[in-house]
């Protein structure tokens, strides 16, 4: 039986697994990236833990799948703009060639976990799977039939920038109402802080008294919803039907068949799917509503693992 | 050399085309639809039509593409709802194979457009090709590297049902602010119409004096705009702003290198696509706006046909 290796490199850590024909994932090992220590110190430690899994493996390694955070030339094999690494333009294909002979394949991060998610997670039992992850921002990715939707310059699925009427909150992207300032776990935390700053009262001023407001977070928020705070609460309604309004836009071009939440603010289950839900209902037409299911993500762990695989399989293929 | 045989069906006449392998439309047709005479007769007009250009071509005739008018099964050769025909899940195909031994492949008119224009028409030199129609409705279709994006249920692209805030027009549709009540030419008509109901001066109430004002069309908005009728331009720039906006989500998600802007109210051209591009420049990341470009439909006679075409020429294939 083949094996594949998925990575996963995140800023602060890399996460690697052997995964087999049926997309288990048989070996698993998560190492610091260490970014400040340059690019070639990262592309050795990701050649080194890959030939370690590999020996480590009885079946033949047949290829490597890697997901990079940024924009990437998959095509190409380059990191075009990675800036939680500092790459800029740079060739990870090719540096990891010269360390290691099994073919490998890079692609962005969140294409690669909506990928797994899609093929071996909650996607699959569906063929048009929009996968969107909630986080620092909101990132999104598109898989027609097993296929993903790249469109041109590798920049379709922009949905944490498209502008929302309403929101005034300015994003670093120099745009103004951009959905993932105020929808994503920042946005949820962003939102909260601004309620009690201006006088909101909430369990959160009391968990978190004067400055120290600064360390809420996402999670927080969630926790203050389940004991009956009506300021998280409202934080929640409101994330969920501006997610809503933002994914009505995205149904209606692409006409997903299932929505997957994932990304950390994605814990938050229906306290944040319940309104998204009433909203979404009421913004689209019937004809989509009826044919869409929504979930929470399945493989939180392993998705980018097991995506970055199966990527890097079909690539031979 | 081979030959194809392209059918665009309207609601009031059905255009027929002989292509050749380089795109050209060779021979021309039109006739009135008749729909009210029924599905067969409308079928066996097709039939005949189509059995007359082949006579009349010497060379092999190898399929035939036809674009319906509403929703369409193409992967059944079924029209599942084209309402100006009166047709409800009607096996469009199997009806014409009963009266034509030629291969024969249906779809949906707006894509059948699109294709015709990305492949043969302003897109040929494009790889992501967004194709908008502003007619009575708004509609669109994405042609990525030579395939048509169809999306869960082909229902993707419903470009016209997105709901724009600042929009309160009621849509046939069941919802409120749909893009095509206030961009497309109905829009246009109808903005122009309200403002001067409103009060609003302009040359239309001259030309149309009290109730004959129901008879503006958006072709008489475009001339009050050359006049430089104040309200006129303001209706056109509205438009073009609402347009914009839409068109920003599209972009978002599809990433195309071209939107091709087709359809009655096109004409208008950059009395339109000027304030569109204007708005559309703010709406977007600059990543997109630099890898953009936008333009008006060039095939605007027999895209439809170009397109049913070339579909069924890549059907056989």
């Amino acid at each position: 039986m083949a094996r594949y290796i998925g990575v996963d490199i995140g800023g602060t850590n890399i996460v690697f697994g052997v995964v087999d024909e049926a997309s288990n994932c048989l070996l698993f090992k998560k190492v610091a990236t260490e970014a400040d220590k340059g690019s070639t110190h990262v592309i050795q430690t990701i050649a080194a833990h890959i030939l370690d899994l590999a020996e480590q493996t009885d079946e033949p390694i047949l290829a490597v799948g890697v997901g990079v955070p940024g924009f990437v030339d998959h095509a190409n094999g380059i990191a075009v703009s990675a800036v939680n690494l500092g790459w800029e333009n740079y060739p990870v294909v090719a540096e990891l060639e010269k360390l290691i002979t099994i073919p490998i394949y890079i692609n962005n991060d969140v294409r690669l976990y909506v990928y797994g998610e899609a093929l071996a997670g909650a996607g699959r039992n569906y063929k048009h799977v929009l996968g969107v992850t909630l986080g620092t921002g909101i990132a999104s990715a598109m898989v027609n039939e097993g296929q993903l939707y790249y469109g041109s310059g590798n920049r379709a699925g922009e949905l944490g920038h498209i502008t929302m009427p309403g929101n005034t909150y300015a994003c670093k992207c120099g745009l103004v109402g951009c959905l993932e300032t105020i929808a994503s776990a920042n946005g949820i935390v962003r939102q909260a802080k601004d309620a009690i700053i201006q006088g909101g009262n909430s369990l959160l001023k009391l968990w978190y008294p004067g400055d120290q407001i600064d360390k809420v977070t996402a999670l927080d928020v969630s926790n203050a919803y389940d004991q009956g705070d009506i300021l998280a609460i409202k934080v929640m309604e409101d994330t969920g039907v501006y997610l809503a309004k933002g994914l009505a836009y995205a149904i209606n071009f692409y006409s997903p068949d299932l929505i997957v939440i994932g990304g950390g603010a994605a814990m938050a289950g229906e306290r944040l799917l319940g309104p998204m839900k009433r909203q979404l209902q009421a913004s689209i037409l019937p004809l989509y509503w009826e044919g869409l299911s929504i979930t929470i993500a399945q493989r939180v762990e392993d998705a980018g693992i097991i995506g970055g695989a199966l990527y890097a399989k079909n690539q031979l293929s």
